[in-house]
């Protein structure tokens, strides 16, 4: 690792995973940064991230989190980002990079956007890492690792600023992706929210079923649905955010999707077996892609 | 294991997964039958049996194959039930106990029971247990620990011919279940059908998706879609059957889940919190549920 970190002081807005993380990962290899200071919302969650000792100082809020700060990340819920930023922005010295860990876009460049002072240079990224554990206790300094963080930076932006930010995440084991932040809303839109999207209504068609046969789906959960649980434990605020903050490509997509699965079910009413098989062998297809990019 | 096996001679009709795991299992721990054969469609997968060496014989055909089993288990996808059954039904002995893994078990008894011989019990199954990988290669023997196998009998069979079956699956390491076929056909329809459906469909619409966006798709696949193409990576014959013999149910629990999936949207549309709180948080009970359960 280079000895110099990317920033001296960096701020962490939040306390969970990916927060967690951050901190754990320069705690235990450094070049992040000199100092990271952590913040969260409740004192109680303040008081575990001091017992777990991962961050080298936990300030009260988040004005008190970014004084003396050259780097700040925005980590909580992206519905969150703009009362963040209300409360920081009057605190943040020119100079400072501002960025985010948000998994909606569009909506964190039109909250935080305005609102920033001048001199301090936003960079908007979206680590696409994740577990479907929450809270200061559930990160650890691998997460990142093989996985890409998208940024998606706004016109403009000095060269330098995007590098510094590609350089943390490099260092976090991270690789590096940059797009706009329309695209990158419509692809997360189909690979993850939607998914969850799916994951949660699944759940939810199970649980009102008859008592009878709810028994018997909790007992034989194969591995079809074992699988969509999992995606369905995620942090309710963290996605409930999403879905209302990515509105738009969420809904197209779940459009295109029920229009697919009606299709199918067409299909299957109708005894239409080239359509089906045809359908399995493209899911085969995709998932052959997927193994041939090591991402699977 | 108990000295004496619980056939004398079984044949499996079908060489892929669940039959290779079965006759790995006899090898490597013995009690299920003091011979196990093998028979398979094709000349190549026969030949590759051959190679692979986990059945004691391997037939040309199902006819030659049931030729002195007192077991026989169908290990072919359920479409194919009837006419393997037309083949085996003249060869099959007084006495012979008959079986079948296949995934629906209306369409299996439907098919299957007008044309048992006088002396033929049929005791149909299922282990619900499963991987995205198929043919003679992929079986194994701890394929079955752990997971459930559910009976459905049907009215009069003999609780000996039951018990026999019941003791099959104890040995290959399964929880056994007790069920009618309609309540069956219900619960795999949304724990494992609709799930595979939804796989299938989601591919499909991310493969449709512009050029640009889809090549997206496959490098930035998160761990939703992920997970969703491992359950679509399965076997193309096997679910088309499925799909097309437990119709009813299917399209049942998909017009279910396609009303919920509205009825999410429209909460996304119109900004509805509490609505989205609660669906995700549903989402995290049933896997708590699952947890609690040890099938997760």
């Amino acid at each position: 690792m280079p000895a110099e970190p990317v920033f001296g002081r960096l701020a962490l807005i939040g306390a969970g995973l990916i927060a967690g993380s951050i901190a754990r990962r320069n705690r235990e290899q450094g070049g992040l940064a000199r100092e990271v200071v952590v913040t969260a919302r409740t004192p109680e969650t303040r008081a575990r991230v001091r017992e777990l000792g991962f961050a080298d100082h936990v300030a009260e809020d988040p004005a008190e989190a970014v004084q003396g700060a050259d780097g700040v990340i925005l980590c909580v819920p992206v519905g969150a980002c703009r009362s963040v930023m209300e409360r920081i922005a009057p605190h943040l010295a020119p100079g400072t990079l501002l960025s985010d860990v948000g998994s909606t876009k569009g909506s964190v460049i039109r909250d935080v956007a305005p609102l920033l002072p001048p001199g301090v240079v936003f960079v908007p990224a979206h680590p696409m890492a994740g577990t479907e554990h929450t809270g200061p206790d559930s990160g650890f300094a691998s997460l990142f690792e093989g996985r890409y963080t998208i940024l998606t930076p706004l016109e403009g932006t000095p060269p330098e600023a995007i590098e510094r930010v590609r350089e943390f995440w490099r260092r976090c084991g991270s690789m590096i992706e940059t797009m706009d932040a329309t695209t990158h809303d419509k692809v997360v839109a189909i690979v993850s929210h939607l998914p969850h999207l799916i994951a949660f209504t699944i759940c939810g068609t199970a649980d009102d079923l008859s008592e009878e046969t709810r028994e018997s789906v909790l007992k034989f959960a194969a591995s079809g649905f074992r699988d969509f649980t999992r995606i369905a434990a995620s942090d309710v605020a963290m996605w409930r955010d999403v879905f209302l903050n990515n509105r738009e490509a969420v809904l197209e997509m779940l459009a295109r999707f029920t229009e697919d699965a009606q299709a199918f079910g067409r299909a299957i009413r109708w005894g239409q077996e080239e359509f089906i098989v045809d359908r399995i062998a493209r899911g085969r297809k995709i998932r052959r892609g997927l193994i041939e990019r090591k991402q699977a």
